[in-house]
């Protein structure tokens, strides 16, 4: 191999896209460039017009995807220097689920000629975390459990508002015109790969994750769905596909008019869509069981491996090859992590810290960290329950709430802080024992996303309440990375690709060489406070006291 | 009555002393004065030394008391231009239990020419907030239960580390050669009145309420004494007095040095000491059952009058004669009410709420009520418990700790703000209704103390959760006007006062015309608010789960 073969992944994130070209031989990242999405999250007004959404709204422009492509891909090629024919594949992943209605042609709703199509917010993207389908999916979960649907325990008992069938059905029911016009119904991931090969294909992963797709079973019965609604009875072969594409596919070649976007090579290998989440497990350099590859941020999301079917109370769900083939990709998660940092940092933190950071010319966040750090294990006397965005694992209850208590009148804002980043850390270690109790071992910690690289106090918090090494991710985009690794797969090893992602995996992922561990006397101390946090997770998380979601409920009512 | 007559009150206070110049007949304010002490709270080092105290230790300097004298007296007489021979009577309230050791003939140990005496800390007068007797405050409460002593009950089961006996014990450990040095231990409030009459005359408020005295049982018994320390078994006959003098009545007559100090007249009338909180009863216009009495500030005192003798659960004392002649005075409270105000505006909000208030030149407390206004009950959809410091009544317990729970990442601080009002004020209904259930009825609640003056939206928010009307103090110096109307009562009819604290309470204590009724749409939302704070009260407070304990053993562990 005289010459370096590069491959190209695509993150589509919530605010930006994002293009790493990298070298494939040793996964060397070469060039980077975002495209921050014109209209980012629409959860205002609809583009150009007064029509104003409803709160819990999320929505976004499809063509913000296109203009990534066209944006990002020319940008690392030029940046690097590379020719566009050592570039032997293209890899994408995105958020999910993160779906939309569009013709059969592929052309989006929301874009059609037709004016009326466009001023319904349902002709738009629905983005993951657009959270209006609530009363949808209490619906799917009622009918599934009336009928006693198998499938109901592969998602840890409750199928989330975020997910495909809600979406879904919030569009017939509110939109009963755009759910007929729509030809098909599609995961944003998988439409930018149709507009890149001009083949519709879907990929195993988010069918599996967000659109209750089952391996041998395949999606629920049209009797379910007709109970739902007599309209969604044959939902699913009028307008998805029961043809799933594995990971690590190629979904097919750059069309011409792709290849003018992006100034790739007419013909380049393109993968099957990921999503962010789980393309990053390999980018993690993690293709076996026991090792849990943690993507923290704004939320952490949780992915392990297992060998066996496991019903795992409240995972998010496990698909089989849904994360590497041949094995059961597990997946949990915390819905408030770094967002409750950030809401702390920006709502509860008094001027005099503000100023000090500034005068520090520090971010608020590193300098609260410092000062959390001179505390001790156990020294604020505070608990937390980290519930400021509800609980999605292992409870997956949106209704609850977040807590503090131990509070005196010389409680400070760094003390607080430390509770709060501890408080995350018991929810994970619920999430790890939930694993660990039920047949998924998880015996490491791998970390990627935001969080590592910004907080050294909160993974060596993680280290002592799992009592896990945790290491780190060498990438700091490492979806991107994941991204590419599968364009890699999709070219092959005859085009200086790979055969399997395992091979990618092993040559091209990286982890760094500094982990935390957990420090004994740090244990000892959050043992005991585990012990506190588990008591009150039961007693205000599992129907004890349902405070929580009284509350929520006289609030309510006092605001409409 | 050609002539008015004037009677002054003086009001001994955590960091200051005030004198109010009464006119006798109608109760009219017309001069104040406050002495801010020139040492005020001694907390860090003894005065003039470099003689750290421990944590959670608060000192006094005697001569900061003669000051006050010295100091408000001739300058509420010069503003009046009120001629001396005028002035009928002297009344005077203090903290409490603030207590010292002097010597027979009045002397305080800390100022004794002796240095030795001086350097040592238990030399000087312990003021109500030192809170280092708690070893003592267990060992007495211990002792009582072993020994089945009767008494316990009449304090809601549990001695207060702020207490006399508390406070003497600490001597005795810490300090013997001090307390064998001491011919009297003396409460600060009995000591001014020796001073400023030459007689030690010891008040039955202070005696009753801080001192385990009982007007037929008098004193715990001397084996009592003898079990919780040999050294102790004659305390009472060697370092008290078992005579204690009623309130209202006339302690003695202004000595010549006292008369030079204030430029009041030799022989002018003093009367019995007697309490900040106790005197402000009959300042209320409250002589009669039926009547809670709030002294709303920091914390909240809460006093009412009864006929019978009953047992409150978590009362902090009832004393017959011990408020107003006649009946029993009982005595709640709330450890942390406006310092968790305080806490909240100094440690959790951020700038912008600071900058806005600055902008329009508002207190930030002012400014947060505004905004808390807007929301109506439950809109918050917060819940706290209020124990920021601690849980006087009715769980007597200092090891709680505050706790909010509810929040969400769109939690904002007026919200924050609003629930810990609403939280104070629940553990107000908690108060009154053991009262209420327990043969001392509440009818009605009249508020002094400075929160009434600031705080409308509470005000309103207590009358909304207690489900009763309150009403507020005309006078802003309750207690200097209850003093005031004690030296009027020490003067008698004869000299143109009054023979009876009811008679002076008829003619000189007002309340304003303004009253706070409940408003039954809000007391429907916080009927269920307050049944849920119960709930948790219950859970967290009454031993179910001892969470806050914990954390505060884990935490001094991790401290020390």
């Amino acid at each position: 191999m005289a010459k370096h073969k590069y491959a190209i992944g695509v993150d589509f994130g919530t605010e930006s896209g994002r293009a790493v070209l990298v070298e494939v031989a040793a996964g060397k990242e070469i060039a980077t460039a975002v495209y921050p999405y014109s209209h980012g999250v629409i959860d205002e007004f609809l583009p150009g017009s007064k029509i104003r959404l409803e709160p819990d709204w999320a929505l976004q422009d499809p063509e913000d995807y296109i203009r990534t492509f066209k944006k990002t891909i020319p940008a690392v090629l030029k940046q690097s220097g590379v020719d566009p024919a050592d570039v032997i594949g293209v890899g994408i992943d995105f958020t999910a689920c993160t779906m939309m209605p569009v013709k059969a042609d592929g052309t989006p709703l929301c874009r059609l000629a037709d004016a009326n199509a466009r001023k319904n917010p349902h002709a738009w993207v629905k983005l993951w975390k657009h959270h209006a389908a609530q009363p949808e999916a209490d619906k799917i979960n009622m009918t599934a459990r009336q009928m006693n649907q198998a499938w109901l325990d592969r998602y840890g008992g409750k199928i989330s508002s975020e997910w495909f069938f809600s979406k879904t059905l919030q569009i017939l029911d509110e939109a009963p015109e755009i759910y007929a016009a729509a030809d098909r119904l599609i995961e944003a991931a998988d439409w930018v790969i149709w507009q890149l090969t001009g083949v519709e294909t879907r990929n195993s992963c988010t069918a599996g994750y967000k659109a209750i797709w089952h391996k041998r079973d395949g999606f629920p019965g049209d009797e379910y769905f007709a109970a739902l609604d007599p309209r969604l009875e044959h939902v699913v072969d009028e307008k998805l596909s029961r043809t799933m594409a594995p990971l690590g596919g190629r979904a097919g070649d750059l069309t011409p008019q792709a290849a003018q976007w992006t100034g790739l090579r007419p013909g380049t290998a393109v993968a099957v869509a990921n999503v962010d989440a789980h393309v990053s497990v390999p980018a993690a350099a993690v293709v076996e069981p026991g090792r849990m590859v943690m993507i923290m941020g704004t939320s952490i999301c949780h992915m392990v491996l297992g060998t066996q079917e496991h019903t795992v109370p409240g995972m998010c769900g496990y698909v089989e090859d849904g994360i590497i083939p041949g094995f059961f990709g597990y997946e949990a998660g915390q819905s408030g992590v770094g967002d409750i940092f950030a809401w702390f940092v920006d709502h509860a933190v008094p001027p005099e810290y503000h100023a000090a950071a500034k005068k520090r010319k520090m971010d608020l966040h590193k300098a609260l960290e410092l000062e959390a750090a001179k505390l001790k294990p156990g020294e604020s006397g505070l608990l937390a329950l980290d519930w400021w965005n509800g609980n999605r694992s292992v409870l997956v209850d949106v209704d609850l709430t977040g807590m503090l208590l131990g509070a005196t009148l010389a409680t400070q804002a760094p003390e607080i802080y430390r509770a709060l980043i501890e408080a995350t850390a018991f929810g994970t270690r619920v999430i790890v024992e939930a694993f660990d109790k039920n047949g998924v071992p998880v015996n490491e910690l791998v970390a990627c996303g935001g969080l590592p690289e910004k907080n050294k106090l909160l993974m060596q918090i993680y280290a002592d309440v799992t009592g896990r090494e945790i290491k780190v991710t060498a990438s700091k985009q490492t979806p991107a990375l994941g991204s590419a690794m599968h364009g890699a797969v999709a070219a092959g090893k005859k085009a200086n690709g790979y055969d399997s992602i395992f091979d990618a995996a092993h040559k091209m992922a990286r982890l760094k060489k500094e982990t935390f561990k957990p420090i004994p006397a740090n244990q000892q101390v959050y043992e005991k406070l585990y012990a506190d946090y588990v008591t009150l997770y039961d007693y205000l998380g599992r129907g004890a006291n349902d405070v929580m979601k009284r509350l929520k409920a006289i609030r309510a009512e006092a605001r409409y």
